[in-house]
């Protein structure tokens, strides 16, 4: 329920075609919708800005088939996180506007239009960071950004990300996903002056720790203007440089 | 050596009064000057939007002292983080206009007036959590930024936190820092449309590991929206969402 | 050996009918043996109030054949834990009384009423944390205690915990499951009066450790009144909770 | 806000006499404020069933002072912990009947007299162990416990906890603290039916890891009704033990 | 090649039946047998006082092979650790005299007749230690040493191991294997005054940390006579005790 | 840019032939742009003496055909590192000169000889590390250097290393290859005088950590002249080592 | 008490000297005695074969007094462990027959002469790690061994440790201490065919971890007839030779 | 021994001149006195090239005292890492050509001139990592290398390291040392064909974790010729550095 929505029941009550107690029983109700095990946080929107975002693994098909009914008649954007393509046969019988973005395991329903905002850059180091690379991008289309994309850019090869140095420059945001020993961030960040939410992948192996290395080095970053995200969080680095530009001049 | 001395130096150039050669020489010479063990980075302001931080842990005297007679002539602003008293006796006497923020173990001079900006809101979980806060708040001061404070407000007093809600709904950035189980900015991320950025401490003791618990606290947080830094790393924080700031509407 | 054996001992040696030796080998031995013989040759549940629990991995179908053919006769409750249905098929054969809560992972069968007891609430922050939560629920239930359950109540949204707040201020214990950072257990425990047995679960990924971060992360916490178990152990914390109420007011 | 000011809210807008978009910022803000003034905006006491708990590592002289000033007034106990004898000294000025538990590093003022209750023994596994225990002990002793002691009871000389297993038979929650390999609450857990609660502390060296090894085998015990605190954390301990036996039958 | 072989070597170049070279080129040869990527240790017999070990995991069909035909001639005893049924297969066509011990997991092949020893007896916490238990107790029958084996007295039920106080304290060397927390080593190394082993498993979940919870606990044991052998590592705690039991009086 | 184009775009802005502040921007970027171009849009085999090697794992089919396909004129020599038999299939097709070194699980195509050099020796500890090993070996190989394998010759039984110690002594530079306790190359450290690189492998169980335990051996050898690569990167250490014989005398 | 006070006591009850009801008090006494804090536990040389061992650290002086002036009629041997020079003031006013063995940090009481016992050699890799070395030595020395020294033979220098490679061939057992990587027990107990006790030093710097990397190295041993001690523990290693050599042939 | 000796043993058996037994003693042992006698017992400079390096810390004066005395008439050179002014008190009195390169923390004596060799660089991030890189540079003098160093110039501010680009890509070999995020040898490595070693520092706070951030980074470098040494082992990488050094062309 949107700040439209309450209004238009206000007014109603108000012109009388609708009980007051009715209005007062909704609003109680309003916070979430309470699925049994699943309690939707519907008042979301209106608090956070941007509607529900469904973390799938670990959630049977009956939990994410009751979540997909009841999200049918939702007004704002959905996203199903780290979906299969099993999981997205389930959806779509709810939701026939789901669209599956494979790369990014990301399952969306498009149904409001987010104000266009400019100036969001997602670059990577590897080939093999791009799946996390394209959850924090469409994320952020999903949430209104346009998303420059700039793949396979890490620092053992400078000369690839200098090429681009102009785009980076011009940026207002810029998620920088890489795994490995994770130094991109710490480089880019030397080079721009906007934020830079730095993504660690669990890209590599040995001493790589699952993502502990490439995630300590980013925390431990010599550049300023630099923030981290955990592991492979995609979505949630999409979410926060969305919020970034969003707010942005 | 911001934009506009480097068009005026090409201009003289241009007009006769500077010979090309000494002009190769300063740009070459530009990006740092080079004090020996140290170089500087002055070519940052132009690059990063702000002038020097000095990061004094580890430093000797002597190096400070040298660091600070560089920078006498300045014209941007000037911090050292993490500074002691006694390594503010050596600063002021090369920099008059220097002045010590205790709490905040900074030592600054502001010589520049960034254009200012509100939005910005620093809280934290406990009182034990200020200094960092601090250091914080007093890094996005120097960088124009209004900071409005929100101390020991942890969620083992819900009310204290719930009380303030209005004030965090309007910032347009948050500096959470908290110690020891660093529940916070989960809970303020869960409340608010701006991004906020999380700083855990090392306040705490046992399986508090120096920081490390909170640190993973905020990393996996629930909540949308949260960014981390490393652990008691208030001047990067404040650097960060004063970033976010500036570039807000 | 209570203090009567030990002194008819010791008259048998001073009339003559046990060789001293054979006393001071008897003696030797006594601190354990004596407690062992007269306070530990009883059964558990005698000891413990509680019947027989069988940890179910690692071991193999003949183990628990074995075990649930020994229990057949038994009067007290049962419970396997961690079961699979393949187990359940096991067990049966041997117990037709056992039932399988699935979701729980618990084969269980019923044989005696332990006193009903009240005030027992087991809440998750997510719905991935219901499987460890219906393994606390059916353990104490099982101990005799009535649950009430509150599921995806997490800080992330606020607003889902407040409004069950009263629920929360009449519970005796409450078992508070949550994984990603575990904040949980530290907004209840600062909103009730009773004690919460906070349980982290393995939910989460990253730097989540396979639920070391909210095991820190309820080890650190703030309020007061909170105790911890180990990661996903849910029949720990259902145990410790129903001891509690089992014995309150 | 309950129920029935939302009601007259709604007739106010009904009536004419508030503005329509007015109650909508009202109801906006409401799931937080509406229970944070109603619920939160009593005092602690209330809540949580026990006075101000102030943890004074990390606090300066005059915050330490201006907290002792702002609770001179208090009707409920008091209690600091990790106190100092220089800190009693600031605190005795504001609170002329504070008493300084020298072992347990409490300093208290007792005001308010809780019901009795018993049944709560607390013991050590070594000598070392001793102020923490005491921390427990004393804390508990605040909120109305008539505590037993019994310390340096470790597992390496079985016999001297096997002397005293009336004590801990009879008792309703124990509180079992220890350092090195921490082994203590899985051998009491095994022998008792009330909670046993469980307290690793750094006592020890080496690969115990400043706690952390007592901490894993406490978290890991193969007995039943063991529950956990954070590392040397006894005023914890002292605090749920004590909510347990207040509301023990 | 033992003691004896070689001086029946050195008689006959004594007696002229072998050339002197030759015997030089045998001795060169002497210390390992090269079969290319694997090098046989053939002196470890006469250097250690036991055959040849061979550890099975990584090891592909065709090297496993290659080593069971290289060793067919051996006349000490060879054990296979870790081993397969597939394995057992393989080494089972070179070795017709292999045995293989299905829960040891050892293929072991007895040719050489070692003094019989007694005293030692491998005891575990749990069930689930068996297998780990089963590769200490088959390893060291290999040895020479008669085993008394003690299954399941763990110290949650500390009357099972004090039922056994007897055969615990007339043994020359312990054997104690335990996972979840790893307290039993602790009690037994109480109990007794001959050395005990003590082998932590990785019996457990979440906070066990795949077994390094009780290797801590090991670590830090307060009993003392303990030592400690790495997770699961059952047939280096056989071996280290059979030569603590066959150098014993 | 070098200093030379530098001064003629100077010039031309004193001839008008360019606008100041087109040349202000160019400046601007010039740090990184400058080098970029000059120094870095050369290919890699320019900057670090050898071709392409591309890393399989968590590549899809579709990115190593693009990059089989993209390679298939390059003049210089080509590795796939962690290859699987499926992967050379791919590659295959698009590189027919590609040959699948099994053990070491690379593809490789040699297209260009680079000078031979020798002195490089590649030991291991035990036969379980010769994937890792030969990973190094064949890496070298194809970098022109000629290789002596030395495996199984672990500390365990040091007769095999030391029947070895002169081809040790006579190498120019030493890989190391152990898994376990890692212990092999400060053995070697201590008896050659040419720099010995030391690989850990995850060869081992329980607190082998995956391989951080030989990790941290190596990392703090007593042996003076050993460097350490990440767990399992025989390449990485293969590739090191070759350099520094490429360039010895 | 020891088995020949307990038998002349029976006798005495036999005898009629003595009422048998004081001996049933005096056996009920018999484990430990009562010191408040301190439980001591003088059953503890008939259980284990020697007297009392005090751990130093975190015991004020009012306990170690306490204890020494109850150890006073003692006539086992007596250590304390971990001792001051300040402590041996204390220990000495009421123990005069005390040493104190400064590089052992042990105060010892020599009041029994235990069978003598040969064939324990203790060796260093380095010379920082002597300390513990001496502890262990020491500890062997008071309950009967003789110890054979072998210092700073650490693997890095090999022909070192293999000059005594005699020494340590014909030892029953050896207590091998090493710092840095910890290789030594490894390489020796490849050499050897007696049990060896490793024991790893906080010696080291930056990944030593404090002692951790070394524990885990000989955790890892590929070695057998290895097992190994808590970081810094000579004492336990001692300990635990002498068992093994007092029950030798 | 050499085959000569061993044939002229055999013969003396043969003649009757030496007991076949004794001969069988002397092979059992030979494998390594063997080796020992011919090849180990030469002095360290002989086989390591390069004379003896004493590591200071936790050494007592007088064992400084004693192995300074014992050096005193030593032809090699000899370095002491990280003395202190006091220890350097102590070995000036005995080595009169003592000096302290105080920065390095080293006390050298320069007896012997090494072939002198060029192309070694030091370089390092920032100037609280100048320490480290002094020990390797002025370890890498004794050994006969000139030494360019280049500090401060970490990834951070790119230009400032990219304006020495031509020193790096005419180095033989790198030692870069780095603290926090430790990005610097990823982005060297990248840039050169030389070998890199790299070394942590422990300059930082929070999640540096004491140099276990840029270890880990340094140790996933994705640039390839990079290899890493210990925490703050600025000796071990100057060490590696002059091997690789000395042996170019």
């Amino acid at each position: 329920m949107d700040e439209h929505s309450l209004l238009s029941l206000i007014r109603r009550v108000k012109d009388g075609d609708l009980d007051e107690n009715e209005l007062v029983r909704q609003i109680r109700a309003m916070p979430f919708r309470d699925l049994g095990e699943v309690k939707f946080d519907t008042h979301r929107a209106l608090r956070k800005g941007f509607g529900e975002i469904v973390y799938c693994p670990g959630k049977s098909d009956s939990q994410i088939e009751s979540i997909a009914s009841a999200l049918a008649g939702t007004e704002d954007n959905i996203l199903f996180s780290r979906a299969t393509a099993h999981q997205y046969g389930i959806v779509r019988s709810h939701l026939q506007d789901a669209v599956f973005h494979e790369k990014a395991r990301i399952i969306g329903a498009k149904r409001k239009d987010y104000p266009a905002c400019e100036g969001l850059t997602v670059i990577t180091a590897g080939s093999s960071d791009v799946p996390v690379a394209e959850e924090a991008a469409v994320t952020a289309e999903y949430m209104g950004c346009t998303v420059e994309r700039l793949y396979d850019v890490g620092v053992a090869g400078l000369h690839r990300l200098l090429a681009h140095v102009d785009v980076l420059q011009r940026s207002r945001a810029i998620v920088a996903v890489a795994g490995m020993e994770g130094a991109l961030p710490s480089v880019v960040g030397g080079l721009v002056s906007c934020p830079v939410v730095a993504v660690p992948t669990s890209t590599g192996y040995g001493a790589n720790l699952g993502g502990i290395a490439p995630l300590l080095t980013m925390l431990n970053s010599c550049a300023s203007g630099v923030s981290v995200m955990n592991i492979d969080n995609g979505l949630g680095a999409g979410y926060f440089a969305a919020l970034v530009v969003r707010q942005s001049k």
